[in-house]
């Protein structure tokens, strides 16, 4: 019996077929390039069956691997972070939904074990990420299509490389696609220590612009400030801070943003328009606090305030794999150069999921979770 | 005695010395080619000392006129409008606000009595409106300085050539700036029975742009939609009825509109974004409802809606009077060509200016008042 293999092809869509995910095994003859061991090997997957509380929806499961094809390749996943997008993914709220029963995780670190007689851009050994959103990390071994995958550099941490796909391709395009920024240029964001905050105040600083970085108050304030200052931040203010008439004055020794990143909306997306420069655009890439983006009308007409939203899916489709590949080396490179590194992450043995799920939702998270295969 | 003349210089900025209505008279030597009256004559203009009420801070006074001088323009007033942008910046409510005391109204058609002996481009007998904002149109006449002036072809109706300069220079703008419509595609707009709604639809229809045009619910509705129409309206649809879900069907017949036009805000600016083709814009140019746009974070992100503002001083500041004069004879094509009327105008003499500014106030109005010198 021959049966779809939803990994396979360009859209790579993480569907598997109702109620048969123990028949994810292709039997018959394996591809003459296929090194591994010729018995299917068990395959462990966190996967959920309907939307709603990860907590609740999300089980680890046994999965068989299906035999590796002429353009297949036989991936072991190394490390895959748990993004606030995959939770939005798995609660139902987000741009696209793969068929259920998936396998959850849109990003992370695999290495090719073997791959199909047609594969000509891959090697076993070879470090890969996903091509696209939908893949379905949360697993220890995939066979995957070979178009669903981009090689990265195997001498970047494996950190950094699980955590490259979304978050700092989300920061990079935001900051060079909305403005025409100059090195001396400000840029203001808020939810300053998420992922993608991390990786714009780092990118920023490489790049010569200033950040004005809006985070939440929080206990342990001054040690947060501190981190985001070792990274290249050079304003850190709280919200409550923003909100006050006298912070006006904060913005006398640095140039008015012309850029504004909102991972957050309601009123903290407000108060990012307040303080952005005339002209200038407001980029929102998230909506943590589950409020619509609001601005006045003399906000747009007398202040030309523009306001736009970013989804790294819709660019990679807009833009194809090419510049997706281009996108990864220019960050790679910043890695390398030691400008860009991972956001803070806590590693977590995947059977121990429940509990990087947990904390992926607590508020005031400071670091990542990162599940380990 | 030299006083300072406040219509003169580039910004023509409507600024009266405090507290010296009648001191505009400059004496001394008339300028060479001041061909009229060497009296100076009594000009009759609606003053606001402070921002308020209209009915109950413009009053009719008599100012005297300033003497001539090298590059000034004695225009006496035909004709000015009374638009809603006219009634905010009385109230105080617009982007910029003229020193007080002012002659109220931007817009309106003169024509050209006498030119100062280093005036080129202007001869007596044509017709002038304002090049920018803040002239001051609500007079008899005036003596303004030739850069702050724009001469139009005489051949056009009255009522045409008061209505031109801000309403239709807008609707022919944001069509034309925001989104690269092709014929065939179609725009949505709410306050389609105002003075730029009805630009819209018919410069749209006669760039072959297809028109979806939002109205408030009224007893004459009937007389409104047939009105629209005869413009070259393609659909008229009320507030209540695009909130009805099955106004889904509505859009079965019609390409997905790519630009939306609001100059309401609140839930009308919402509505106007539900219906918009992903990746389409929104334009702001005014806020009838008193309330702010809203959008929410998935419409930004994962439909990629982009919401911009457009005012057309800023565009006139950014682009330069040349550009002005372009566009200009770009609608006046139109209008000789039948393809751009004036709005329905209701016309009022000068010194009736209580009833005209109360008219243009009350709700649902579906004539423009247009104050006749």
């Amino acid at each position: 019996m021959w049966v779809y293999c939803p990994w396979r092809g360009s859209r790579a869509r993480a569907r598997l077929p109702r109620g048969l995910l123990t028949a994810w095994l292709r039997h018959g003859r394996a591809a003459s390039s296929y090194s591994a061991t010729a018995e299917p090997s068990q395959v462990r997957a966190l996967v959920y069956g309907k939307h709603g509380d990860p907590a609740k929806v999300v089980e680890l499961k046994n999965l068989e691997l299906a035999a590796v094809k002429g353009s297949d390749v036989h991936v072991r996943m190394l490390a895959a972070p748990i993004n606030p997008s995959d939770i939005n993914m798995i609660q139902g709220n987000y741009g696209f939904l793969p068929k259920l029963p998936a396998v959850g995780g849109n990003e992370g670190i695999g290495k090719v074990v073997a791959v199909g007689s047609s594969v000509t851009g891959l090697h076993p050994g070879d470090w890969v990420i996903p091509a696209n959103a939908g893949l379905g990390t949360w697993r220890t071994e995939a066979v995957f299509s070979e178009e669903a995958l981009i090689q990265v550099p195997n001498d970047i941490s494996l950190q950094s490389a699980a955590t490259l796909g979304v978050n700092p391709c989300t920061a990079y395009r935001m900051l060079m696609d909305f403005e025409q920024l100059q090195p001396g240029d400000s840029v203001i964001q808020n939810a300053s220590n998420s992922g993608v905050g991390q990786a714009v105040i780092q990118i920023a600083a490489a790049l010569g612009l200033r950040t004005i970085n809006v985070v939440r108050d929080r206990p342990d304030i001054q040690k947060l400030m501190d981190r985001l200052k070792d990274l290249g931040a050079e304003h850190i203010i709280t919200e409550e801070e923003l909100r006050k008439p006298e912070t006006k004055n904060f913005f006398k020794d640095i140039p008015p943003p012309r850029l504004a990143l909102n991972c957050v909306g309601g009123k903290s997306s407000t108060e990012l328009l307040r303080h952005l420069a005339p002209g200038g655009t407001m980029v929102t890439y998230g909506g943590m606090a589950k409020q619509p983006v609001t601005a006045s009308v003399s906000m747009l007409i007398f202040k030309d305030l523009k306001l736009r939203g970013f989804w790294l899916s819709q660019w990679k489709k807009n833009h194809g794999p090419d510049e997706f590949k281009k996108l990864i080396l220019t960050l790679c490179n910043l890695i390398h150069k030691g400008q860009l590194t991972a956001p803070a992450c806590s590693e977590v043995p995947l059977q121990d999921y429940q509990r990087a799920l947990g904390a992926s939702m607590e508020p005031f998270v400071s670091s990542k979770q990162i599940l380990i295969m």
